[in-house]
């Protein structure tokens, strides 16, 4: 199966998800800084994925750290030093792409580690600890994501046809995925029919990324054009909707890829189940609901363009959310590897997480 | 206002919507052959567009015929044979393309004015006639849109912000527009705020059409993704939304630009008002509801390339509806330049039409 995320030899090598499935290219980071921007160009994407970045990034920062500090002895002096320098690589990583809780919960999960090795082995130490720390998330997450796909899996009734949106696959992930892992799972268990995979403007990560790995896996899918959706589910060719969640509030409330509440919507409206697949880091216990989450905005240019070409008049104004909000009360059931929770989710998220 | 369609010297000249807003360049089709292959190709687009071209195509073939048969006399024979010929032209442009029903609804009124002319006046009076016939659909759909513009208008309160989607402009009909002649005239009314473009994926028609047409008005308009219009009404930014139509059944199913199902689902949920806008040939009472409606698929391509470049793996499937059907329980209204259709649609509609 595809690797987005590889650290090969001290360097964090990325997967150019802006270029698949024509080109497979990868991006170096040497440093934290560079993962930061990738991360913020969407070299690499999907919050998983995204979170493993920023754990590694934080890894780059301690390495950084190391060559800098580490000459001149672990004095107080040297470690409040590290540790400020630390302290800001994480906060620039948590900062280049705001909705997806993973990234924060990622690289403050390092930063912890770090600044416990820091004082009580100096920066080589914490070095070695950031970098074991970043593997594990990584390690955790493939783990998750099998368990995802197993706990999904049982939902899922045989001959479905199942409707997906962006790509919450393993290339948004440490590896098999979470919408797709549910669909993996599935499909070894002989239960899919047909998966729709929705092209997800502005980025088309449904074109590029979805169709492109269910096809390596054999996996039958069919592409759609976001605005079919509904028009697929009337003429009654969906069985069950799966997403990914970038962040998930106490009360079940679902952020993710723009066009994941019309989906959830349309499910209502045809009596289709709409799953949500995500692991335990990606709730947000801190936020009562979804209009506390913070949706990021890209350029309009994302829209007014489309592969460097222009595709409106010049001068146009555009509104691009990458994210949207689903109400908890739209939300059939949340997989996670910890089990699935099902409504009502406000008590179930907290009896599950606690 | 910019004029999509015109009849110069004998030839009849289509403002090529394939490559606006970036170029402004006019297609000449001298025949009912090139016509067809025009309105197919998607060189003009819109219901009440492709009718008109349809219309002018047919009195392309009676001028063809009376220079095929002119010379040899009005004789029964060549009056026969100038028949079989128009009726096949008729055929081959109705066959064009099969949602919209304006195309067999203009293209057969010609027909019949031409071949009654045939018979009183020969084949040189004929082309003089289809000509006349199809000038007059061109002329009467501006006044058309004209009404049914101040019909919308009522409907629209002060300060509105409304969406639309795909292209239902001055650019698809003789002028003015269905569903953007209701939000200019609602703008020359001083209630419009906001014209929300959904961007009208494969073919882009929101972005390249729409939002050109109301920027060259003056008209405010923010371009979305597809996907982004249920978060939008989820913020609360859209009081209404108006579209065109491409065949109304006579239970108020209809059928319009893929995407439009969906849009009319997610006013369910929002409670906004569903307006559809369309003159009264748009209405097809021969079929009792919109599931007879033959739904146009386009090529896989439009979905898989952009532009001429793939933008999804190769040999990956793709289903590209071109239009959907929109049950007349989740229309708020029809608007046409008889009056406003409410609720119950069935009955209103065939009060109107009688």
């Amino acid at each position: 199966m595809v690797q987005a995320i590889k650290w090969e030899r001290g360097v964090l090598t990325l997967l150019d998800q802006r270029i698949l499935p024509h080109e497979v290219r990868y991006v170096s980071c040497a440093d934290h800084r560079q993962t930061a921007q990738a991360i913020k160009d969407m070299v690499v994407r999907g919050a998983p994925a995204i979170g493993i970045s920023g754990g590694y990034g934080l890894a780059l920062a301690a390495k950084e750290a190391a060559g800098k500090f580490g000459s001149a002895g672990d004095t107080p002096e040297v470690l409040a030093a590290a540790e400020r320098f630390l302290r800001e690589a994480a906060s620039l990583l948590v900062s280049a792409r705001p909705t997806a809780v993973n990234l924060s919960w990622a690289v403050e999960r390092v930063l912890d580690k770090t600044v416990s090795a820091l004082k009580l082995s100096g920066v080589a130490g914490a070095a070695q600890a950031a970098l074991e720390e970043a593997r594990s998330i990584e390690l955790e997450d493939v783990e998750a994501n099998r368990k995802i796909g197993e706990n999904g899996a049982v939902l899922i009734k045989p001959g479905s046809s199942i409707m997906t949106h962006c790509n919450a696959g393993a290339l948004a992930t440490g590896g098999w995925g979470t919408a797709l892992g549910v669909i993996r799972q599935a499909w070894a268990e002989n239960k899919v029919k047909m998966v729709y995979a929705n092209e997800t403007r502005p980025w088309l990560q449904g074109a590029r990324l979805t169709a492109w790995e269910l096809m390596e896996d054999g996996i039958p899918v069919t592409l759609l054009a976001d605005s079919a959706a509904g028009y697929v589910m009337f003429l009654g060719k969906v069985d069950a909707v799966v997403v990914g969640a970038d962040r998930i509030a106490a009360n079940g409330d679902v952020a993710n890829k723009i066009g994941t509440y019309t989906l959830a919507c349309l499910c209502k409206h045809h009596s289709i189940p709409f799953y949500v697949a995500a692991p335990v880091s990606t709730f947000d216990l801190s936020l009562a609901t979804g209009r506390e989450i913070q949706i990021e905005e890209r350029s309009e240019k994302e829209i007014v363009e489309f592969m460097g070409k222009p595709v409106a008049p010049q001068g146009v104004r555009a509104f691009n959310p990458s994210f949207d909000i689903t109400p908890g009360e739209l939300v059939s059931a949340i997989i996670t590897e910890k089990g699935t929770v099902f409504p009502p989710l406000e008590q179930n998220i907290a009896a599950m997480i606690k």
